[in-house]
């Protein structure tokens, strides 16, 4: 049995106030839990309707290890903001990192620079994992990375990566005294198909309304670019950031 | 003045029914009512909030060639599926083409297969525009190209490009004759860094969680991959399309 203010409690989760609060998340979705258990995170709880319970018994013996609650559809609608939820969600404790040069120590680690819209924040983690890359900086401003659509556009990537949050431009260039190369893309810079990434390098992935910021641009070691061909005014950042990820990983 | 019958009418073709039968979309956001005036269409009629037209007077002044309305807030969220809307719409006339092996010419072109998510659907298209692609082929199960999230995502390249709709694999296997190869992405295949594109292609982007149908495979001439280093189960379609795209038009 789960109560009304269990109920309220984690729906609280679904504002970044409170997960920052009780360092706790909601993950929704079987591919997304499966994810969290299996890169060895333990759910707090585990919520769903009771028809999904129903139609998906042999799932949930699975799952008894951790507790299991089925509630109304009017309740679950509480604990998700889509309004298709997949009738499932689980709680998980945060798994957040917080900066400091010594953590940083793959060959190539991405940063994103005020990434605000949570499905392209989520792309780039799932882009990420795709390409082997597995530390991800998050500046200041970007989007929490425990914000819902995040975690459902990453497919269960973040379970996956080690993510540091809130790391200043101040950071960034930290990471230089140990040999990190600053690698920002714009508009203009070097064409990627002639550029050869440096053996350790910070691929910075910017808002793709603003651009990098002037302090990212000064100081960046290589600016490169993605050349257009046609007439649109920009590139997606998920999609610049898998182009950009492929080559560099090639 | 705009009559409550006529936003009756225009809130209508957010739904495809009645898309069809009007031959008539609804654009959203001055940066894609821009795009389609820039690329010689007609607006039927602009329609925008008392609010933004009193901010933005200069721009409406540039637009008086068509018939402009404001409405309260109220009735302007019946033209609209979204709960933050940029606060203009306006409504353009179909442009889509029907198939023929004759009308598709260019060195590249694009088959959506079975692209769903609009989302997807418009980065894909927009990615295409980056990229100096002009001719879009959409398969029967694919998003409806004026599904307004499509036209969202597409960022106003939807206006920049030759589309055709309802394309089926029989289409596709005719443009052969003409000398096309059908280029096919899959999770096995050819490494795509080692892959020369025949001069004229047809590159198939299939919907991710399904891969390409059983037909397409067996029509492909060629299969290529983007081959995982990392634990992220698959790579969103949108994203996958840009590494191609970018390859293939290098």
């Amino acid at each position: 049995m789960i109560s009304k203010n269990e109920i309220k409690y984690y729906s609280s989760l679904l504002l970044k106030k409170f997960r920052q609060q009780e360092n706790k998340f909601i993950a929704e979705g079987s591919k997304v839990i499966d994810e969290g258990i299996c890169s060895g995170n333990k759910p707090e709880i585990i919520i769903t309707t009771v028809p999904y319970y129903e139609s998906n018994r042999k799932y949930f013996e699975s799952l008894q290890d951790f507790r299991i609650e089925t509630v109304k559809s009017t309740e679950f609608n509480k604990l998700t903001d889509t309004k298709n939820p997949q009738e499932i969600i689980s709680v998980f404790p945060y798994a957040i990192n917080k900066f400091t040069i010594k953590k940083v120590s793959g060959n190539i680690s991405v940063y994103l620079d005020n990434i605000t819209d949570p499905g392209n924040a989520g792309t780039i983690i799932r882009n990420c994992d795709w390409f082997g890359i597995t530390e991800i900086l998050m500046s200041e401003e970007s989007v929490d990375i425990y914000n819902p659509k995040v975690i459902r556009a990453s497919m269960g990537s973040i379970f996956h990566l080690k993510i540091f949050d809130d790391t200043s431009v101040d950071d960034l260039i930290k990471l230089k005294i140990n040999g990190y190369k600053i690698i920002c893309s714009d508009l203009q810079g070097e064409d990627i198909f002639n550029f050869d990434r440096p053996e350790k390098s910070v691929l910075v992935f910017s808002n793709e309304a603003h651009g990098p910021g002037e302090r990212i641009l000064q100081t960046a070691d290589h600016i490169i670019s993605i050349k257009k061909k046609g007439k649109a005014e920009s590139l997606n950042v998920a999609s610049a950031s898998s182009i950009i990820l492929a080559l560099m990983t090639k």
